[in-house]
């Protein structure tokens, strides 16, 4: 498992020792000494996750009656990479040291390199390493068929463009779009789960009339930078950045990146590419099928939509989310997880001041009445204070006290995460107040 | 990609046929003749396995205190599969026709069988074929690392258990649930989606004080029952089956099934299985490491949890859900998929009657209206029977027409997807019948 060590930095080495505290995130297969640039969700990192995934599919999908759902399988046959020009472009030119066998990415080395950088032995030729893993499908090796784990969802919409325009109503311009995992056998790897050998996508092709290419790439980064911002990312570390000629991959004419700035630099979220008709003619030649779109709007007229796509990172989304909600907070002596309530994993804890007095059964009920409509958690465990503290690093926007004035007066406790801003609020009227300021789910 | 020709029954047939035209499923990868026993989610498809697993989630997870959830990675350490048995027991025995080179399962053929049931070539001896999907980690196939694709879930909670005991206030009895892709190269396919190689799960791992095993069995095996019968599956065709001795797995000392009465018989759609602490003991020998509670009831006492796991596959449910659903009313001349309005992909569409005279300004304003609480369809295109045959098929529970009727006294048709009952509601409160009639989103 070798791979280049992940740069250093004092806020992303934190991220990874929270993250693993509080259980957001785990090295995955850690009892085994773990398995490189691969990770898994804990109890609290996978309801972040869900909820970036469904406000994505929320805002793509279900709120729009020009985008459609989809859900390819990972595993597809072997033609699809070659249509789409993996086979053929997806490596990265590779040396390997003579001495230690570390390999490294020849375009990250400085120029004319002969020596490793990390133990000064001889650096061997440059060798071509494509980037897909593959595997055997069928019954045994010698026999099986060779196929790939896909690096990308988007052609699994590609190839099904027929079936989901002959089994819908669609018309242009149309989008099919698709949440899923990908795999690619980086080289270079880490920065956390920012590049990782296992990740998932959001990804969206709309499908346009040849020559507003421009237009659509130009409304679908205004779109998916505003989506980012949604989510609480502070605006000033997002940017939308066009890519240079030089930068555009094989099959796009034009790009944009969402950027946000990581304590290692700007680095990219989601890409939104002017794919043109590359994706659907390469799949018509290889095919031989017929993969058009009849115009009724244009006397039946069979036309090759071109194609706009926008590709963002899961892993990258919840990874940016963590490092803009991380928050020392030196006067208070805590670590406070500053997640919008849209996405933090309980929007609400709810805690008897002591755990006797009749304080549990009033705590009870608030929090059976409160959590079928807000993620709630329920915590009698420690000192108030303590209880804060975890709610804090979990991101937990509210949390409701229930002490010795709430069996006097039916007030509870309302305290702000990041304010610290303590108010009393009627039992009654908790559910009105939280639901005025974190929304309601779904 | 050799297989067993899947078994042919009419219904089966025509819910492959429904599902293409309707986009429920595809084939994956169909332009380049397919993939086998491998299947794409088209629009309609991926909203009803959304439904499926969201339910699971919010019913296994979100509405219990007992249970927390994760999400590991597919790539797993090879040592994982070395612990949990699958290198060493996840074979088949396969015998290959020397003449037409099909492959079975020897279990699968008559015993003593030597000639092919497809050719009547000559059979070749049995050879063990381990169903995992192996792939390469790293950069070169010479010097990296052989891995697999997970088969199961399940592996990535119990190696994960350190970490959730540690990060969460968990106390004994709890759960960690887990939705997600597995692969098994099976090599006896079929059925539709009901056993594919790439295919979803829904794992929660039950640990329990050890001697519990039996209570916690028949609490879990009744549960899961029971979530199958809310998703509106027909009574009668569901069942509990106790496994008998010798159908044991070699982890396991007891087991039920949830099946369901498909054409081809009863098939299971989920295992509740006392695993007893089978797991977390072959992890602690091979990996060396404390994988063990902490006992603050019980003076500080180490143990290991015993397990009862519930096992359910996502494809299989939705094949289940649309097997169910299939009506043909031959009464009225039409097919109809009685899907349960919970996991219907649409609960409602909207139709102006004619697309003229003020009826789309108003079916819009409704469709706007109702789209963030209901799953909504909005559709001018064709008769009104053709738009309600096709709101059949799909299984939208609810139709509503806006009609001539409606710009005098603002009601509208609301018809029922299967009594055909057609009432007039007001617009005003077509919500709030909605509402009674299919709950609320989320």
């Amino acid at each position: 498992m070798t791979s280049v060590k992940p740069m250093s930095y004092p806020l992303m080495e934190k991220l990874v020792a929270l993250s693993r505290r509080r259980g957001f995130l785990f090295q995955s297969s850690e009892i085994y000494g773990g398995i490189n640039a691969v990770y898994d969700y804990g109890p609290l990192g996978v309801e972040l996750k869900r909820n970036v995934k469904n406000r994505w599919w929320r805002d793509i999908v279900t709120a729009r009656e020009d985008v459609v759902g989809m859900d390819a399988a990972i595993l597809m046959h072997p033609k699809v990479w070659e249509a789409s020009g993996h086979v053929e472009n997806f490596h990265d030119p590779m040396v390997e040291c003579r001495k230690c066998r570390r390999r490294f990415r020849q375009d990250h080395l400085p120029e004319g390199s002969t020596q490793c950088p990390e133990c000064q032995g001889e650096l061997g030729a440059p060798r071509q390493f494509n980037l897909m893993f593959k595997t055997f499908l069928g019954s045994t090796e010698e026999g099986a068929q060779e196929i790939y784990l896909r690096p990308e969802t988007a052609q699994g919409i590609f190839v099904n463009f027929d079936n989901v325009v002959s089994s819908n109503r669609v018309k242009l311009p149309f989008g099919i779009a698709q949440l899923g995992k990908a795999f690619r056998n980086e080289i270079t790897t880490g920065n956390f789960i920012f590049r990782t050998r296992e990740f998932e996508q959001m990804e969206m092709e709309y499908f346009i009339r040849p020559g507003e290419n421009t237009q659509w790439l130009e409304y679908w980064a205004q779109e998916r930078l505003n989506w980012f911002r949604s989510l609480g990312i502070t605006p000033e570390k997002l940017r939308l950045r066009a890519h240079d000629e030089d930068e555009l991959a094989h099959y796009s004419t034009a790009c944009y990146d969402v950027e946000y700035e990581f304590p290692y630099g700007f680095s990219e979220l989601e890409g939104i590419a002017d794919r043109g008709t590359y994706d659907l003619t390469q799949h018509i030649n290889l095919s031989g099928k017929k993969l058009h779109y009849v115009d009724q709007d244009n006397r039946g007229q069979k036309i090759i939509p071109a194609v706009v796509e926008t590709s963002a990172g899961v892993d990258r989304t919840v990874l940016t989310l963590l490092a803009d909600a991380y928050w020392e907070d030196e006067e208070n002596d805590r670590v406070v997880m500053r997640l919008h309530p849209s996405v933090a994993p309980f929007k609400v804890a709810i805690f008897p001041l002591f755990n006797k007095d009749g304080m549990p059964e009033v705590a009870r009920k608030l929090y059976e009445d409160l959590r079928f409509k807000f993620a709630a958690f329920y915590d009698t465990g420690g000192s108030i204070g303590k209880r804060y503290r975890r709610q804090d690093e979990a991101g937990t926007p509210f949390c409701i006290t229930i002490d010795h004035q709430t069996l006097e007066d039916r007030t509870v406790t309302l305290r702000d995460r990041d304010s610290l801003e303590q108010i009393r609020v009627s039992l009654d009227q908790v559910e009105q107040v939280l639901e005025e300021k974190v929304g309601t789910r779904g």
